[in-house]
């Protein structure tokens, strides 16, 4: 049975992780907000019958089972798609890691809603300025930092995160990467610099076949001033 | 061997969600930092031969086995001490709940630090008391209206978040119980007064003996103006 992905229809935010997870696999799946079933949607997290609802999306039904939270989602999918190690401790380390580039895109989301996700952009502009500053000088280096050690001190030399191969690690630092080159030209390209490993490992990500093929299909929604990476230049610095 | 737990010696911060589960499993564990150890907590961080080496503390370490990340420590940690549920559906949601939680204490972090964790609050005070106001009105709320949807749902009737029994996320969740109560005293007192479930767990946790004796022996450290929860009365509204 196909898996049925629950997330807001017109961005790639948060749930755009797991569609990557799911498109790398080729794994059959059903975008079910995209697919006209919005309401089917709201009903899991709103409806008085469900028993687990999720806090937020997205979140993942495989049959019986509705996971939310994406690291979760991507915990439980990884082994089941052939993008996790096998061993418990390769696999709570991959985990580790996307709690962290969880962190990143929670900071990501604060540049421009530093004081409430119910506010506009356009009501925190200030804030969001002196928010960005410290996000490009201190945190994007920071992290970026962080990944490129990870990798170099991954003891398979495979340029990958966790072992020798591809895990769904991999795939969400390329989305980071791809999202953080959107929001912050400037800042990401500066950063990159001093990070040649996770340069290489987006370059590479960018051109495995299933990749290829999904960023250039109608399946991959655009960056937008709607989602999480967003263009506003004045934040750039 | 004994469990080492590597967290700033000085605040309860997040490491006291891992401290609270230890304490009630009457596990033998090392506050390593408290017991003069935090040169050894900054090189597993920072030190060159660390092949996994974590973003932040908390970690902890379980002789070959090193995690960090909160919800990933108390994942890993649950099942050992009898704080989760068997089953990978009833751990997935407990990490679930877990996860929200995190959630929870990184956006009452930023209540105090909206701009950034390297200021002072005092150097971001107009931004925090906007930011402050949301989480009042609108976040608290929600999250815990969640959690109570949550036990309300659970098909155990237990009264706990998650089957028949404790687990490491009913601690948590008593310790953002304590934690906002201390921070925004009358905000956390106005939103309880609608999620008697969560008031309940609160203190039914505070009651169990294990519990009781860790939150009246030295080893609870206290809240202050330098952890996650702090008591700003401006901030309270």
């Amino acid at each position: 049975m196909a898996y049925e992905l629950f997330y807001w229809p017109d961005i790639q935010g948060r749930g755009e992780f797991v569609r990557l997870a799911l498109e790398e696999a080729g794994a059959e799946y059903v975008d079910v907000a995209r697919s006209g079933g919005l309401g089917a949607m709201m009903a899991l997290m709103e409806g008085e019958g469900v028993e687990r609802p999720p806090f937020a999306p997205p979140f993942l039904r495989d049959g019986d089972v509705l996971v939310g939270q994406t690291a979760a989602i991507l915990f439980y999918l990884g082994p089941r798609l052939g993008l996790a190690p096998s061993g418990e401790e390769g696999r709570l380390w991959t985990h580790q890691i996307q709690l962290t580039i969880a962190d990143l895109v929670a900071e990501t989301h604060d540049t421009h809603h530093p004081i409430s996700g119910g506010l506009y952009y356009e009501d925190q502009k200030p804030e969001a300025a002196r928010r960005a500053k410290d996000f490009r000088r201190e945190r994007i280096p920071r992290f970026l930092g962080w990944f490129e050690t990870v990798l170099a001190r991954n003891p398979a030399g495979s340029g990958y995160l966790v072992g020798a191969g591809l895990t769904y690690a991999d795939l969400s630092l390329f989305q980071v990467v791809e999202g953080l080159t959107y929001a912050f030209p400037r800042a990401a390209k500066r950063a990159m610099r001093h990070t040649p490993r996770v340069a290489a490992l987006h370059a590479r990500v960018a051109e495995r076949p299933r990749i290829r093929a999904y960023l250039d299909s109608g399946r991959r929604l655009p960056f937008s001033e709607e989602g999480i990476f967003r263009r506003y230049p004045e934040l750039d610095g």
